[in-house]
């Protein structure tokens, strides 16, 4: 089953020749799903051949441009194309009049329906669950309301032995009682114990994301041992104060992060065009937490 | 002097992997036009080299989001960056409401200010005078309210020969009589020509941007022997009819007019994705009018 993200943009308000504007789209068992939408992110999903017609659920981190200015065109390009599902849009309720006000002035009538999902910008809180996947979103510290969210796979069923099936003659409701977890009973009231019935499933895995905020250390709780994180790193650890001021975060601080959570893998984005030498990030980043990398337009990281 | 037109985008309405969305930089004597906006405009001028920061003037020919939805980036962008200069934009009424409400819902306050100039895209009109050139406005017939620009150089002065300003002594007065056309009359009365004085100028230069807009007679009297004619080409004459439908143009019909127009260069764009081979566009435009070449991004044309 895939579970991977594709960064479309990895820089911060400012995009330059390499950087786009923030937007990852993560795919979870062929469901698409985006995160963030800055201007310039319909050609990115374009250039990057992804699959922008599949996409059904939009979240937005927060309301300032570089994460929401690409959304207009989208939806616009969208409906060209005679879209007919619902998109579903997650975001603080202000982008709903935001948004039902531009397509009033452009006079467009959208081929699909949107279906709005206010977010709480000041509680953690389930937003999207199936049965394989919950997406939560948790607060973040920005300058405006800013929300965090987390991609957790549920766990998954146990796989049954396919040579078991025959030798115990299983029926569909045996099997989904032992792809739960439960042992099985023969006609004769013998025990079969569900570990020799089974081999164990993959551990489900968990993704984060965590754009625009200041460091803080109410989100380790929430993000233990995730496989990815997402950072944002605007600044280097030499421009902390700057950080402390516009709520950004540092590479250093979102290292702390990644090594006190004990994620897996952290990378690292949103990087400030102030700074010409980036493998800087990376080296700040490895002093404290080793499984780094640094974002790349179009990079696709397997989670 | 310099005059050029940089095409920073040639789709029309949905962007593909080569084409971006619809904006024209206008470099005059190092003063720079942008003539519409559409989404990744900003990434355009930033790949393409070109001095965002130097741009003064914005025209936008219709509230069309594939003509105007980069103006949001492009505008923080310059606010990000410090700008202090006044920023002219020309267009629709409706675009003074959107923006103001649009720098609202973002909390945004600009470093700099936006003089707004309204267009009546009923009638044809200087927009914006200086020394140098003048840029016209004219109705197009498209579905919704359409403006089509001319950049129109003044006549320019006569270049007096060195030589004569030693020979006679000439002081500043005499001189600019004489650049503007006078004889010049000795001390002792006696009358030189000015063709005996002066070399002639150059002839001013004209651009002319159309688009989008369904084929009109009513614009050749206005654009009679313009040196630059883009003019939009969405589909190809054998879709005449859904481009008539949707107030768009064909390649054939605007080489007919650059032909009747005796213009002495076509550019086309703003073509159609729906087509694989553009080269179609210029074989069916030639047919009429030999001097025509197809838009691409980054394409620089010297008027």
């Amino acid at each position: 089953m895939s579970f991977s993200v594709t960064i479309l943009g990895s820089s911060s308000a400012l995009p330059t020749s390499k950087r786009f504007l923030t937007a990852h789209l993560v795919n979870h068992d062929e469901r698409f799903f985006l995160i963030d939408c800055g201007e310039g992110t319909q050609f990115q999903l374009r250039r990057f051949r992804q699959k922008t017609a599949r996409i059904n659920h939009i979240f937005i981190s927060h309301l300032h441009g570089d994460h929401v200015y690409g959304l207009f065109g989208l939806i616009s390009s969208l409906s060209m194309l005679g879209r007919k599902n619902v998109l579903n849009i997650y975001a603080h309720p202000k982008l709903e009049n935001i948004l039902k006000d531009h397509f009033k002035y452009f006079d467009t009538d959208l081929t699909f329906p949107i279906k709005f999902h206010q977010i709480n910008s000041k509680t953690s809180k389930i937003l999207y669950e199936d049965d394989k996947l919950e997406i939560h979103t948790f607060p973040l510290r920005h300058r405006i309301p800013c929300s965090g969210f987390i991609f957790k796979e549920k766990t998954k069923l146990f796989n049954i032995k396919k040579e078991m099936i025959e030798f115990y003659d299983l029926g569909i409701k045996d099997i989904i009682g032992i792809k739960n977890g439960s042992d099985y009973i023969t006609s004769e009231g013998k025990i079969i114990p569900n570990v020799h019935l089974t081999i164990p499933p993959i551990a489900p895995k968990t993704y984060v994301y965590i754009t625009d905020s200041k460091t803080m250390d109410s989100v380790i709780p929430l993000i233990n041992n995730a496989d990815l994180l997402y950072h944002e790193a605007t600044f280097l650890d030499s421009d902390s104060k700057l950080a402390k001021l516009t709520y950004h975060s540092t590479a250093l601080q979102a290292a702390k992060i990644a090594e006190t959570a004990r994620v897996k893998k952290l990378v690292l984005g949103h990087f400030s065009s102030r700074y010409k030498h980036e493998e800087k990030f990376l080296e700040e980043a490895k002093l404290v937490f080793q499984n780094t990398v640094l974002a790349e337009d179009g990079m696709r990281i397997e989670i």
